[in-house]
């Protein structure tokens, strides 16, 4: 039983509020939440110019960033407001022009081959890779479902034939290389055959899009919910590919639900798209992605996708949190779905979102590690450990299993490089991924993991990668010592990598510590590279450097290595035993100090990303480096100190010294003990036993005194200033 | 007549709004307004904390940064706001900290010599500089006059043979080479003392303030508004300065007016002090104040000497921009001014700041020259061209004559390094001025204007540069052809230079071209470089550059180059004759490209500061350098054009080329003429004459058509892709 699709994202709201398709003569006087009313006049706005600009639907020619790229984005942005346009205003021109529109694609389509700009991707037909004609066709198809009953029988015949359905033609049985993959790729490709489907009444493409072009359900819509998303809804490749995903998914789901309510989506493989929705919230600091794999890290929740997804999902639970989401964004969307979400966040019934510290299991089984994510207080802005110890993330992933990033009200201080790519910047090779993604973006010492004699992880190849699991070991969300403990085996021949990082909130202090014990043990002896990647400016060290002043060298030849500029080298040599080394930098308006316990003999690089560039594509971003040569196994020891804070304003600064003064590392038993010492002598030791069974109970001495503790981490209060 | 200082900048609201000191023991029940209110409450957070404390006091010691630095800026705005909560709230709570702090000074101070982490600058008593002794005394003595009344005479006579009197003696006649100057930090040293000495009733030191020690008016706060202001209100130091200068200025000019209303200090010397405050509004962007010569660029109208200096000019003039400015700060003053203006904006009275072009003359008698402001709309945050053609600008100058800077929507374009010092971080040389500040950021190659020979304009030395000023030979403010153009001969014994920097609107462009033509004309043979400092990521040039990938070296030994490391060279021979070369950038969401018609032979050098920097004390930022040798004269026609857009959120990129397609100088006759060719074939002529006369007729042929203009500038449509 087909609906029409001018009800499809209605069904998502509640019955009262859902909104027929007007008569086309009555111009709707009623008056709209403030949201919902600044994107009707954006959709007015942009529509009236292009209906003032007249058609142009140009022979497709241009990459990403090229004008018939852009103007072909345009015109899909267009068919989608102008069609919602008329469905709340009943103006004929709005339908008009969207039929004009859809008329000139009907005439233009069926004459095109490939494009002509296609690459490596698989080609599209509008665009120069077939996932943006996906997305055309999702757009549109919402858009022409608004008029599509206000047509004449000829009008409607040319556009369902000559567009519509060859569109999802060419997208469904035209493109099974695309449509059969369980990728991001196919979603919207599902999407958009699925709504054209729904929207012709041909069952035949319902089917193919839900189960797969042989209908086995071995891939096509359902499959790719079993697969692309862990059972906490975090998806396989990471928060950029979540956010961009989530689209075709949620608005898919929605026509589905209002199609074939039977099928209860939303409840599917226990509200898995929901599940999405939230985690993909989760996984932003500040609104913005967490720039893990393949990620520009200028992507918010003020996108497109977003808009759709908070509208669907409120619908779907009246969840008020999704309302302070949309307080956020300052926008939703046209539908129906959006005006309701819109009327509510004007009656004043948002709720702020409950960040809170997450363990998102990562495979589709929840089997493949985790992204971890600690946070001690439950802000959008607030303290942040993001831990990545998923799988690989397929084609997107980076090598960068253990990984660690911190962010908090300053913004990102340990980071991540993110993607190397100028989206949309033709210039850029087209907008493309560029050729420094592979060779920088992507490397294991682009990020902060354990690098083991200059190669990256699974010697560069993701889809070794893809097939060994990161072993998520322990965690702990909650309380003043939050943590997780992890291990990767085989990133390395005969490397094994465990590494635990601990959130600890500690009395007196303003902000947590970061602690990090990383241990990798092999045979045979390596170079292992730990690397910190921050931001800012750095204040000083008690490190000496043998600085590369006049002359700057690069750091190797390959894996990344090539793409390090040295600003210079130092050694622990001059350190009293037990006596960490400690770099400064300032970010934003904050002290960081980054202390280290490195194993006996290490070195330190300071460094900065851009060398090797000949086309300037990199940023150029400091990171420091901590070296052991000629080991098989080596434990570092490192943590971070946020502290002070400068006020440009009031011109004060304070607390621009650590507090920190001491960090000591043994090994004792079967557990890594290290003590950490205060400005004053306060003296706190943290424990990790090497058994993280939740039962198991561990004891150290520490000073002469036994101190016990069960399951994975133990915390202590130690006297002041104690001998050691 | 002395009048006690609780009146003192009540005088300068109207009568009706004047407080006199509340009986202490009346709690005020009235409401303020809010902007009032949020001070009202952050006060009283503050001083409560302090209460909480208790008196802190400490032996001085440290440099800026330090504790007993933090701590002594602490007590002087807890005196200043615990007494204005005294007025306020008549709570006698608040009176007696504020006593019993003073109280603790007048016992410290007696005990003190020069500070001892003095350096090169004069030693004060609490602080390592006398400065900020001054800036303690001007605060406190604003505090004390609101409690003095209601002190035991004893306890009046120990603060103020203790702590005030001392404090004015040492920093009148115990420093004559300090309040002895023409420079800000007299004005703030003639500030304390003056204040003092009205509030003690002591003419001796309020002589001494307004006429010098010898109260001969050669020195003293009168001359310094005589001398250190331009007849514009543009300070000599710059923006930095005039921000930081501008409080000494206004509250004691409020004071004297409350004090000694028959001077007219407000109508001085033409309204100088009110003309200071709305020029140093003007001399900022978005807010943020222009880092010409020494200048932190973090620096912004929300520091507290701008609170002050808005509500006294407010309370002045009743001229309701300023309103929308106090709107912009979200702060005022604890003062009855401050009072007075937040009930006016929340009474709704504020009226947008007029941003507009402007010329602000340097020097005491508006002849050394100008700063160029040219605006094309009047917006804070819109198109700015800023043209630096003023004096030396003394100590804090910086060797940087006909220098220019870019604003727009995306923040500093074109930029200036500013200084180099982290202010107050003790880690950083006690957050002095660093040495780079130095041997980088004032040299003249860290400027976008002409260097001769890898030196730095009067050889570095700012005593001679303060002699010799610029010649602002013309400008238009208003028009869709902006300019300016000024010369500077001097700066290079035998080299003449002049330079033409013009704002063009064009139809049919949403920003403005910025048009550069700077000659350079000298005997002998030499090196001309004219960098261009950038902010943003490189895009693409159509430069073959030799790039250094793999081993960075060092531009030069000596004058900044020292500092900068070599990206790569490029020449403009594969150019044809007539041929501009490009630089694309894209900064923030806009791009912006770099036009050049250089000379015959000349090269492109891509560098980027931070070269030996032992301390990491530079921020690394791209600069392109153009380059002649062994010429006796060159011209450099250059064109930015800002273009295009990128939307992170919208995923879109348009207008990612540049517009402009051809740039083309000729000499002809007694003129410079520029055509511009924009991609379809539009051309448009700038020519600029030797002789900028208003009434001087100038005619010249293009394209065997004449075009005829009178002035300096002329600026004709020519046919499109005519003939050259």
């Amino acid at each position: 039983m087909m609906r029409s699709l001018a009800l499809l994202l209605a069904a998502a709201v509640p019955a009262t509020a859902a909104v027929a398709a007007p008569p086309p003569s009555a111009e709707h006087t009623r008056s709209y939440a403030p949201l919902f009313a600044a994107e009707v006049e954006a959709a007015k706005r942009d529509v009236e110019a292009s209906i003032r600009a007249g058609i142009n639907v140009p022979v497709p020619k241009d990459p990403g960033g090229g004008f018939t790229h852009e103007q072909h984005k345009r015109n899909y942005r267009i068919i989608f407001e102008g069609g919602q346009l008329y469905r709340l205003t009943g103006d004929v021109r709005y339908r008009d022009h969207v039929r004009d529109l859809l008329l000139a694609y009907a005439k233009l389509y069926p004459t095109l081959g490939p494009h002509p700009a296609a690459a490596n991707q698989a080609a599209g037909r509008l665009f120069w890779q077939s996932l943006n004609d996906s997305v055309f066709l999702v757009n549109a198809v919402q858009g022409y479902a608004q008029i599509r009953d206000a047509l004449t029988p000829a009008e409607r015949a040319r556009i369902d034939d000559g567009a519509i359905r060859p569109m999802a033609k060419f997208l469904s049985d035209g493109s099974p290389e695309v449509i059969g993959r369980i990728h991001n790729h196919a979603t919207w490709a599902c999407a958009g055959v699925g709504l054209a489907g729904y929207l012709l009444g041909d069952r035949d493409l319902v089917d193919k899009a839900l189960l797969g072009l042989d209908k086995s359900g071995k891939t096509g819509f359902l499959r790719q919910l079993d697969l692309l998303f862990s059972p906490d809804g975090y998806y396989a490749e990471g928060p950029y590919y979540q956010r961009y995903a989530l689209m075709p998914f949620v608005v898919f789901a929605a026509a589905i639900d209002a199609n074939e309510p039977q099928r209860k989506i939303f409840d599917y493989r226990g509200g898995i798209v929901l599940k999405a929705v939230r985690t993909a919230i989760d996984v932003t600091h500040d609104g913005y992605f967490l720039p893990i794999n393949d990620a520009m890290p200028d992507k918010s929740l003020r996108t497109d996708e977003l808009y759709h997804a908070v509208a669907i999902a409120y619908a779907a639970t009246r969840d008020p949190a999704f309302l302070s989401i949309a307080e956020g964004q300052g926008h939703t969307v046209l539908t129906p779905a959006g005006e309701a979400l819109a009327a509510d966040v004007a009656a004043g019934k948002a709720r702020p979102w409950p960040f809170a510290s997450r363990l998102l299991s990562d495979g589709p089984d929840g089997k493949g590690g985790a992204l971890v994510l600690l946070r001690d207080r439950p802000t959008a802005t607030g303290p942040l450990l993001v831990v990545k110890n998923t799988v690989q993330g397929m084609g997107h992933g980076h090598f960068d299993r253990l990984n660690w990033l911190y962010y908090d009200e300053t913004g990102a201080v340990v980071t991540d490089y993110g993607a190397a790519r100028f989206l949309n910047v033709e210039a850029k090779r087209g907008g493309r991924y560029l050729p420094e993604n592979d060779s920088w973006a992507s490397a294991t010492v682009a990020h902060n993991t354990l690098v083991v004699d200059e190669q990256s992880h699974f010697a560069g190849d993701w889809k070794v990668g893809e097939k060994v699991p990161t072993q998520q070991l322990a965690s702990r969300l909650d309380g003043p010592t939050r943590y997780s403990i992890a291990a990767i085996n085989g990133a390395y021949k005969g490397v094994a990598i465990r590494r635990a990082l601990l959130l600890l909130d500690i009395d007196g202090l303003g902000n947590p510590l970061i602690l990090d014990i990383l241990r990798g043990t092999g045979g045979g002896r390596h170079r292992f590279d730990l690397p910190l990647h921050f931001s800012g400016q750095i204040i000083d060290s008690d490190i000496v450097f043998d600085r590369k002043l006049a002359e700057r060298p690069v750091l190797g030849t390959a894996n990344g290595y090539q793409h390090l500029w040295v600003d210079g080298v130092g050694s622990a040599a001059d350190k009293a035993a037990g006596k960490a080394a400690r770099l400064t930098f300032m970010q934003g308006n904050r002290f960081y100090s980054y202390h280290m316990a490195p194993p006996a003999g290490a070195r330190f690089i300071l460094a900065e990303s851009g060398a090797n560039d000949p086309e300037f594509n990199l940023r150029r971003q400091p990171v420091l480096i901590q070296r052991i040569d000629g080991t098989d196994s080596a434990t570092f020891v490192s943590l971070l100190e946020p502290h002070g804070s400068y006020d440009a304003s009031a011109e004060t600064v304070v607390g621009s010294r650590a507090r920190v003064v001491g960090l000591d590392h043994r090994r004792l038993g079967d557990a890594d003990l290290v003590v950490i010492t205060l400005a004053g002598g306060r003296r706190l030791a943290v424990a990790v036993a090497d058994n993280v069974a939740a039962d198991a109970p561990h004891s150290v001495a520490i000073d002469g005194t036994a101190h016990s503790w069960t399951g994975a981490v133990g915390r202590f209060d130690l006297a002041k200033g104690g001998a050691k």
